[in-house]
C-alpha cells in the first residue's frame, strides 16, 4: 500500500484532552437534509493511519460499502466522508461514481489518493446524490476541520438519521504506560429507519495497530456488540463500522496489552451498540438477554437472537407482562438445541420459571418493577452447557408501528 | 395396530351433504373460557379411522401434543377431543396426565381403547386444566354428537381462541366416479395470541387412504399451506394438524386420483391457511408473496420468508407504501442466494424494481390501489432459476401491538 502525499492541512490545532491523537472532525449541512440538519461528515487523519472495517452481510450493498469494503484493512487512509439523508443504495452504476467522487472531491483537498478515503452513506434508498450540495459540504467541513471535542459532536451529529440522540463514546487506557485514547460514534435508530437505512460507526484509537490487527480487533468486537443488537431485525444495505489508528500514542503494543484493549474495545461497542437499541424506533424499554447453559457460545447466541427478535416478547415487555410462556416457546422454537426439563427463566432478578415448571410469583410487583426500569433483563438458562451470549433488544410499541407506517415513499 | 371396539353410537344420524361420511362432531362450552363461549370440541368417528398428524417444531411441547404425536400415523383413531381456553402446555407431569384423561374418558363413553383417541388443546400457557369442567364438557358434548352441517361449526367454533371468524373449508371431488368429500376446521389468529396459544386444524375425509398415505399427504399438503403463512413468527408450543380418513366413500384410490386428492388437499389447505392470516391479530392486509427465479424452491422458500417476517415490511404493507428498498433488502439478508443485478419486483401487478434498478412509476397511485385492497400480490424474482415459492403473511398494525401489549398475566 502506498503512502498518500504530507497533509496540507498545517498547522494542526491541539486534540481535546478525551480525543486520540492524530484526527479531526467536522460535520456541517449541505441541503441533503430538507430539515437543513447537519449531513456531511468528515475524519481526517494528520498522516495515513491504519483503517479496518466491518460490514453489511446484505447482499443487497449499497455504493459507498462496495466502495469502502474494497480499501480496507489498510495502512494508508487518510479521511472517512459521510453523508446522512442519502443512502447511495440501489442506485446503479451511477451511485458507484458518486461514492467515488465524493472521495476524490475529499482527497483533492487533502492532497492525497482517492484510495485513501473511505466513504459512508445513510439515508432514503434509491435516489440519487446530489452531488453538487455534497462537493459544497464537502468544502465547507474541510474548512472548519478541527480536533477539538465540539467538532467531534458535530461529526457524530452529521451522521445521524431518526436518531433521537447522538452515540458517541471516549475513553483513556493505560496500557504499559502509554496513555491510549478511544474515540466512537455511532448512528442508527432501526437497522432500516422509515425512509432511512442503516447504522453507522467510526472508531478512532491513537493505539500503533498494524492492519490485520485492526481488522481482527475489529471485527471481534463487532461480533461482541454492534451484531448482538437487534431493533427490527432488518439488515440494512449501508451497515459499516470503521476503525481508525492513528499509532500516535506510542510504540506498538505486546500481545498482553493488545489483548487488554481488545476487551476495551468490545466493551466501548457495545456502549455504542446499546445506546443504538437505547435509540430504537419508539422504544419504550430496552432487553438485555442473557442465556447461558447452552451447548455452545453459537448455539446461546442462536436462541439469545430469536428470543430477541419475537414480536411477542417485545410487545410482552412493551406491556411489562412477564409471559415467560412467550419467551420459553422463542427458545423453544430457536434453531438450537435446549433441555426443556432444564430451562429457567430469570426477569429483573426474579425466578419465574424454574426447570420446566412455572413459580409462583407476584405477577403486579414484577411487572411494576419491568415498567419502571428502562432496561429489562432476562436470564435464561437453557441447560447445563457451557455456552453463554448476551443480546440487547429494543421492545416493539405502536410509535415503531405509527412510525414506519405513517410515512409514504 | 389393534382394533378399536365397535361403536356404542347407534344408529348413525344421516350425514350432511357437504360433510365426508362417517363423522360426528360437536362444540360444546364447560366453563374454561371465563366469555362463556364453547371451549369443548368433538369428533368421533362411527368406525376406526386412518388418521395422519403434523406437529408443532418448537423443543418446548404442549402435553396434549406429546399425546397426540406418539398416536400418530394409525389407522385406528375414533375421535379427536379439544379443549380451548388452556393450551395445557409448560404443564409438567401433571399436565401429561390430564391429557391422557381427557383421551380416557371420552374412551369411556364411545367404548374404545384411550389410545385410539388424539387430543388437542389451546389456550393460556402454564396453568393446569380444570379436569371437573372438561370432563363435563366432554360428556355434555357427547350426548350432542351429530353429523350435521351446525355441528361440524359448533365444533370449528369450539377450538377458537382469539379467532374473530371461524375458518371452515368443504368440498366435494369426483375421483374415479367415487365422490369423495373433504371437511376441514382450523384456528389461529396469532402463532401465539396474548395470552391464547396456537394454530389447530382437523381435516375430515371419507377418502381411503392407509395411515402412511395419509401422514404423506398430510405432511406435503402443510408444506404448502400452514408452513407458509406468517403472523408473527412466533411458533407455538401446540400446532397440530390432524387429517382423519374414514374410507367410507368407496374402494382405495389409484395413484393417479391420489396425486388428484393431493392437490386437492393442498388448495383446501391453503385456503384454511389463509383464513388464519385474513384473522391475524390487528391484520388490516395481508400480503401473498410470490418469490420465483431462485436457485431452488427451498432457497426460494427462505427468501419469501423473511420478507413475509421483515417488521419494516409489514409496516410499510400498513402503510400502503410501495417501498421497495425494504422489501428488496429484505430479500438481500434472506440466508439464500439472490442475484442482485436481476432483482425485480412488482407490487399489486405494477412493476416498481427492475434488474436491480428503480423503475419511474405513480406511487400515489400504487399507494391508494395497497390500501383499498385486502391483499397485496408481491411478485418478487431474484434471478434466472428455477425455484419458486409462495407465503402468506398479515401485516403489522398498531391493533397487534395493542393486542399484544396491553395484556398482563
Amino acid at each position: 500500500m502506498s503512502q498518500s502525499p504530507p497533509t496540507s492541512l498545517t498547522p494542526l490545532d491541539e486534540p481535546s484532552d478525551s480525543l486520540p491523537k492524530g484526527f479531526r472532525f467536522a460535520g456541517t449541512a449541505c441541503g441533503l437534509k430538507a430539515s437543513g440538519k447537519k449531513d456531511i461528515s468528515l475524519i481526517v487523519t494528520d498522516r495515513p493511519v491504519v483503517a479496518a472495517g466491518v460490514y453489511t452481510r446484505n447482499q443487497i450493498v449499497a455504493a459507498p460499502v462496495v466502495n469502502s469494503r474494497s480499501k480496507t484493512p489498510s495502512c494508508s487512509i487518510r479521511a472517512v466522508v459521510t453523508n446522512s439523508g442519502n443512502a447511495n443504495a440501489c442506485t446503479g452504476q451511477q451511485g458507484i461514481e458518486n461514492a467515488q467522487a465524493m472521495c476524490e472531491h475529499l482527497a483533492g483537498f487533502i492532497g492525497c489518493d482517492p484510495e485513501h478515503v473511505l466513504v459512508m452513506s445513510t439515508g432514503v434508498i434509491g435516489v440519487q446524490l446530489s452531488m453538487d450540495q455534497v462537493k459544497n459540504g464537502i468544502e465547507k467541513a474541510y474548512k472548519v476541520l478541527a480536533a477539538s471535542t465540539e467538532n467531534f459532536l458535530e461529526a457524530a451529529d452529521a451522521i445521524c438519521t431518526t436518531d433521537q440522540s447522538l452515540k458517541v463514546v471516549t475513553r483513556a487506557i493505560t496500557l504499559e504506560g502509554q496513555t491510549v485514547k478511544v474515540a466512537g460514534m455511532a448512528k442508527g435508530a432501526g437497522m432500516i429507519a422509515p425512509n432511512m437505512a442503516t447504522m453507522l460507526a467510526v472508531i478512532t484509537t491513537d493505539a500503533t495497530l498494524d492492519h490485520q490487527q485492526a481488522q481482527t480487533m475489529l471485527k471481534t468486537a463487532c461480533n461482541e456488540s454492534f451484531n448482538r443488537i437487534s431493533v427490527d431485525g432488518h439488515t440494512s444495505t449501508n451497515d459499516t463500522v470503521l476503525l481508525l489508528a492513528s499509532g500516535e500514542a506510542g510504540p506498538e503494543l505486546s500481545v498482553e496489552a493488545q489483548t487488554q484493549l481488545q476487551q476495551e474495545l468490545n466493551q466501548l461497542l457495545n456502549e455504542l451498540a446499546k445506546q443504538i437499541v437505547l435509540d430504537g424506533e419508539g422504544a419504550k424499554h430496552i432487553m438485555a438477554i442473557q442465556v447461558c447453559g447452552a451447548e455452545h457460545d453459537d448455539d446461546a447466541f442462536i436462541i439469545a437472537k430469536t428470543v430477541a427478535a419475537s414480536p411477542l416478547v417485545k410487545t410482552a415487555i412493551t406491556g411489562g407482562d412477564p409471559n415467560w410462556g412467550r419467551i420459553v416457546s422463542a427458545a423453544g422454537y430457536a434453531d438450537a438445541h435446549i433441555s426443556p426439563e432444564e430451562t429457567c427463566l430469570e426477569i429483573c432478578g426474579e425466578t419465574i420459571y424454574e426447570n420446566g415448571t412455572p413459580v409462583a410469583f407476584d405477577a403486579a410487583r414484577l411487572s411494576e418493577t419491568m415498567k419502571s426500569n428502562r432496561e429489562v433483563p432476562i436470564v435464561l438458562k437453557v441447560g447445563r452447557g457451557e455456552g453463554t451470549a448476551k443480546y440487547w433488544s429494543s421492545d416493539l410499541t405502536t410509535a415503531y408501528v405509527e412510525f414506519n407506517s405513517e410515512y409514504t415513499t
